[in-house]
């Protein structure tokens, strides 16, 4: 592995805290995508909603489950989606109670317009970490996420 | 290094991007961090806004660099500490425009109160990394974080 700079950038007493410097990491990389990708009102969240929606049709507790998201937020982010024309609630087939979040052509267009400067966002930022930084990280982190989550009482995620 | 499950916890397309883990991360932490020092209205972000504010004398302006909290939300979060009775402001002695966050007996109390809390959550929550890996994480997180801040064109910190 490449050298590590020594230096924090997190503040003084709370630098040596990995769990404070996780949290303001969290913080800092949603910024980051919501600056990236915005105009208005679009955000790093709505784009992980729809990449789910993208990947296969599911209903809001599933997308809830899966991101981590309370019910609450989830409900505004698609609510978000259907002002941007982005996404649209459908009844289920198969159990009537249920919604179904699907993309619009217009929707498929944005996640489109937005991938590249995703990717370019990301090579930028992880462009100090070598490969074998950036598995152990991600490894790590999938780990913490696993934890934290059984801590926080939330079920174990399908996918 | 000790194995670590392959099963990521993230949800399908998005489970493999490490960017995505960590904003999850970010958030469960500060939602298991608000969870264990409640009660109402009592949050992690005031108890880090409290650590620092105890450790030394700092204005507004200085914890929403140190944390990367915009001002927005560092002056909603010291209303909030004022309202609970654990800060106050007071005018500094050296530049009368500016106020120093003070905590007041009952915030030192309320930060003793919430450290074996938070001491008990950390160490389930990191239980199964070992030092190593610890050090691993910390060091990239830190890396990361220095850099999401620049993309983000925050100042670096002092601290």
């Amino acid at each position: 592995m490449s050298s590590i700079p020594e230096r924090p950038p997190a503040a003084g007493v709370l630098a040596d805290e990995t769990g404070y410097v996780l949290m303001r990491l969290g913080e800092a990389l949603q910024a980051l995508t919501d600056q990236t990708i915005g105009p208005d009102g679009f955000r790093g969240r709505h784009l992980h909603i729809m990449r789910l929606a993208d990947e296969s049709p599911l209903s809001q507790q599933q997308l809830s489950d899966l991101t981590g998201l309370d019910r609450t937020t989830m409900v505004a982010a698609i609510d978000d989606l259907e002002r941007l024309g982005f996404a649209s609630r459908r009844r289920s087939a198969t159990d009537r109670r249920k919604h179904i979040i699907v993309l619009t052509s217009r929707g498929r267009q944005a996640l489109a317009d937005a991938a590249p400067q995703v990717e370019e966002v990301k090579h930028r930022l992880f462009r100090h970490l070598d490969e074998d930084q950036r598995r152990v990280l991600h490894a790590l982190a999938t780990r913490l996420l696993t934890d934290a989550r059984a801590e926080l009482g939330h079920k174990p995620d399908p996918g």
